[in-house]
């Protein structure tokens, strides 16, 4: 009774009524879409409605996320626990249905989208991970892991460079379950694409080595299905559906115009597209047989009980491997964690090395005892340091590997580890240079938006990188990172702080972690055991007055540096040439800012005395960020201006960062 | 006497013996593409050593510039001014020879290279400028604009995602005189790049519409000869020259591996190279016949001197015109500028306006008065209002308009205004939303870096954007753009403060701009003839207390709000209420800290007094960045979290962005 028409007019009809109702949102990709994505929602999606946290489950991602409508209409009529109640309140306050989807909000939502091209490059993600974890968990006649990814992808996302860098990589790979769905409407919002977009896209795709089906006509059930099992049938390959399509299918006047990009239409439009489609229903009603046919929930769980069944097999002829992948996509750390011992360690051997060698120490313990940790680098791993020595790469014949050469495509890969941590069972890290932050900056403010475990590390950290020069040399980053919700960063200062701050990442699972590192040696810093405690409340006193009154008690501090990574050092000689003239000086040592304002208010008032106004923050950063623990009776030591091309060391003199000049500075300050 | 090879063995004898004495730096690029550039520089640049700043030379750019070296010795062997003893000062600080080509720091640098991909970029925008100009100014029998765009670039260039963006607008706009020479040595820093990046380079660009020459042999003079004259003939398509090279070319133990690319050879490889390369001289020794056959000073004068007399045939036919076109090209403003009226005039008019539309009626007032400016947008146009009433596309077919539509192509749109600033005649804005600044950072710090006049028009700039959610509402964006170096940032509170904005950005020479603007309507505040024209100095004191004391003389403030954009209304409201309640409130309007930064100590104090400690920033951004100017004893009403997807003014509520809360917190902090 119900035709596929029919049933992608229900689609339709939510979409074009809860941005009517909102008076704000996007009904021009749900509407043309809504066929392509009522033959993949029907006909070919492994998924289970009453439990979207099926661990063998298809992945869909929608890319061109501002058609969320579209998703939502599906989540609701295929039994996701999304009311219509809620798809009335579409953009409202507190509603699962926000404006973009996003993680967390409504079931079913596999990740966060709207910024155009990374939901693509997070399903390229998601491939990487199903195939990682096939390879490592699979076994012959026992396949547990076996999913597909499906994204939609509109033309602002083949537009942007990401999807470019994302393909690339996914061709390379040979993600044969990736499948992407590419909604060809010529349209974007400043009109015709043909005035600013006339790539050959099958032809481009096919140069990264792609299967590519062209010119489907995505309002025709049939031809959709074809594509798709062409795609299917492509193992060897991902594969690029490219389905012409109608912005705003139905609205009679604004479909296939910008118009019906991203506002609502209108009453009368809505009216007469309810008669073009010839769906006669109230706004927001569903007749019950069009819910019935949507209905997911039968077959989903119908699939999930095949998998359990699969999985009851599996674990009894692979009880270790089994219980292996119950930890990993529980997101359940090791019995042991290797870092706790290895901070102490740290301490005993206290060596002087750059802090991106600690890290890879670090990486060298951790990585045997947590083969979630999947790394990478952006074509930097003899310089970042990320290539531990238990690390096999990736490969597109041998996928079991642990390590990803993401080759210089720092932005995919930011976005590419958001979709392996939105997978499970990986705990994803990758490497630039601290600059290069900037390229893939979005990915980060993703990630800490959605609460992802992605790990950072960011080497190259300062001006002391040297002879690399302006364009290399990290001045304001810090403080973008730093001022991310929900983005924890350490600056460690030493082979300790770093394996302190390895720890910290690997025990975050609601947020990303950056570890920001230094090219050149670091010295070591003597600690207590209180002390070596105290690193993990992210900023804690390394250094007290030696200095004693007539009493022969130590001198309360008269003044404060702070100071984080490389300039710790820097303001631990200058605290005892400062102590040399008789100025009582507390070091404190901030790695994590986020750690640190996390702590009570009574730590950190011990930490940070409000009596105490004399301070002085020293870092080779920009200074501004500094102003919040100085304040305005305060000094920053950091940098205001680029850095140079030079040598390391005639930097730091040239730019002030010196005992001298900062002896200088305090004995002003103390007037 | 001199064979092409040893012409190239300068390039690589000066390279690997400068990274040698540097003890740092890229031998491989230059080394790998000597006998490539060698043809181009003496067989095709269009240039003058001794003007290069000439009008119509061709611009060259080193898209992987961390080859710098290449570029040192073609200068210094052509007969730029850069001595052997700089080339021997090489990553040293001061010299002009950086380890990165930096522009302006030696003569001939067209742009600053180094993070990837982004010259390339830089290269597009040239091409672009130049076909531009060519449409305004050429005039039948009289070609003042014609010149060519080179660009050397390596595997790095073309995994970087905004390489797809460039290649693609080139390709959509045809630009025939943009010539790419791509290093095709299979290696980048992890290895073999067939390992991460196996695209069908050719195949790929031809998806774009660019003509590519395949399969040349990047170290035979003839192959690359031929493949540089088929490249020209083809003047409706941009070109790619794909050129097989050997990375470190010469090196016996090292070419053709990832050791050649980023680290001196060793004192015993590069004597090994000299007997390989037959190459029997000092280090920086050239032999007098070499420096001759490189000479081009004399064939560049002769170039300049025709093309000089060409340009006074023109003056003489098109006066007006060739007036115009040296005004641009000397970067000189119009007679009169329409901005400082407009300002007077927004303040008479006394709107309550978005700060996106007075924006657009600045550049309706700007664009007709000064035709330099070239706008655009990333697919943005109607929501970042920058389509004025005159503007005209840029098509392939006519190149003479004013706009360019970028698509959804942010980064590449930073890098290619980056291009078309530099090349000249041009200044360059361009659009998107403030969020995706993010997308294009790095391409606004390179702006930044080299001092060029970009202006980016940053609309949608918190969450009074509304219902399109977090992903779309800045929170720490603001404290990036105030933290990059040399960049100016204005968050205007009105359409005044727009007007004045807008005419600090054209007349800032020294450096980007950054328009910061409301999606949402903004209301009109009240100014004195002083206020209007303290607006520039960047912040102001917008409101003082109107409280009396017993004397009836107005109070001094005890309290200070200071507020940006959207929050000025809602502090003069605050204020109001405030003094309702007897408390003597300063109100201080910070459009640019920049600008007020740049103020001298006295002006500083007399907006901020420094005995005013009782202080509240309100800002609908990250709170962090205030406390440089509340101090430890203020407060800031700002963003510490995300935003939500909701109308804008439910959101401002839930947020605490409310009359009440500033009150309240007044209070608490008066005490």
């Amino acid at each position: 009774m119900n035709n596929r028409f029919e049933l992608a007019n229900a689609i339709r009809a939510l979409s074009m009524d809860a941005v009517q109702k909102a008076k704000s949102g996007h009904p021009g990709a749900p509407m043309g879409m809504a066929d392509i994505a009522e033959v993949l929602w029907n006909d070919y999606l492994k998924h289970n409605p009453e439990d979207p946290k099926w661990a063998d489950r298809d992945r869909f991602v929608l890319s061109n996320g501002h058609g969320s409508m579209l998703l939502y209409s599906l989540l609701h009529l295929s039994g996701y626990e999304l009311s219509l109640e809620q798809l009335q309140n579409f953009r409202q306050l507190h509603s699962p249905t926000a404006g973009h989807p996003e993680f967390g909000y409504a079931p079913g939502i596999e990740t966060t989208t709207g910024p155009l091209g990374q939901g693509f490059a997070n399903a390229v993600g998601f491939a990487i991970a199903e195939k990682n974890l096939a390879a490592q968990f699979n076994r012959p006649g026992h396949t547990i892991v076996d999913h597909h990814t499906w994204c939609f992808l509109g033309d602002g996302c083949l537009m942007e460079g990401i999807s470019h860098e994302a393909a690339s990589l996914a061709g390379t790979q040979q993600l044969g379950k990736l499948i992407a769905l590419y909604d060809d409407n010529g349209i974007s919002i400043d009109g015709e694409v043909e005035g600013w977009f006339t790539d050959d896209t099958a032809k481009r795709f096919e140069a990264y080595g792609w299967h590519v089906v062209p010119n489907v006509d995505g309002h025709k059930p049939e031809e959709v299905k074809a594509a798709i099992e062409l795609a299917k049938s492509h193992d060897d390959k991902p594969s690029l559906i490219i389905c012409k399509t109608i912005i705003g299918f139905g609205a009679p006047n604004k479909q296939g115009k910008e118009d019906a990009h991203g506002a609502p239409l209108g009453d009368d439009e809505v009216a007469l597209a309810r008669t073009q489609l010839d769906w006669p229903h109230a706004p927001f009603h569903i007749p019950e047989p069009i819910y019935s046919a949507w209905d997911a929930r039968a077959a989903g769980k119908a699939a999930q009980q095949a998998w359990d069944a699969r999985f009851a097999r599996y674990a009894e002829a692979f009880p270790t491997e089994a219980r292996e992948f119950t930890r990993r996509m529980k997101r359940q750390l090791p019995a042991e964690l290797p870092t706790e011992a290895l901070i102490e360690q740290a301490q005993e051997r206290g060596e002087t090395i750059a802090s991106r060698k600690a890290s890879f120490e670090a990486l060298n313990v951790i990585g045997p005892q947590m083969p979630e940790m999947l790394g990478g680098s952006a074509d930097l791993a003899p310089s970042n340091l990320t290539f531990w020595k238990g690390a096999k790469a990736i490969t597109p014949e041998d996928a079991s590997g642990n390590y990803l050469h993401y080759g210089v495509r720092e932005f995919g890969m930011g976005a590419v580890m958001n979709g392996i941590a939105l997978h499970g069972g990986l705990v994803p890290y990758g490497a630039t240079f601290l600059i290069f932050m900037e390229y893939m900056r979005n990915s980060i403010r993703m990630a800490s938006l959605m609460g992802q475990q992605v790990i950072y590390v960011f080497t190259h950290d300062s001006i002391g990188l040297g002879e690399d020069g302006p364009t290399h040399q990290p001045i304001e980053q810090l403080t973008s990172l730093r001022t991310t919700p929900n983005l924890n960063t350490w600056r460690p200062c030493d082979a300790v702080e770093t394996a302190a701050a390895w720890d910290a990442a690997i025990k975050r699972h609601s947020g990303p972690t950056a570890l920001v590192l230094s090219r050149q040696n670091l010295p070591h810093q003597q600690r207590t055991k209180a002390q070596l405690a105290a690193i993990q409340n992210g900023a804690y006193v390394l250094k007290d007055p030696v200095l004693k009154d007539s009493e022969g008690t130590p001198k309360k501090p008269e003044l404060i540096l702070i100071a984080t990574g490389s300039e710790v050092g820097l303001a631990m000689d200058a605290a005892a040439k400062l102590e040399q003239q008789g100025k009582a000086v507390r070091v404190v040592s901030m790695p994590s800012a986020y750690r640190f304002n996390g702590q009570d208010a009574e730590y950190r008032e011990s930490v940070l005395p409000k009596a105490v106004t004399k301070r002085i923050a020293i870092e080779a950063a920009h200074a501004d960020y500094w102003y919040k623990y100085v304040g305005l009776d305060g000094r920053v030591i950091g940098m205001t201006t680029y850095g140079e091309s030079a040598p390391a060391g005639d930097l730091f003199k040239h730019f002030g960062f010196t005992v001298d000049n900062v002896a200088k500075q305090a004995n002003e300050l103390l007037g």
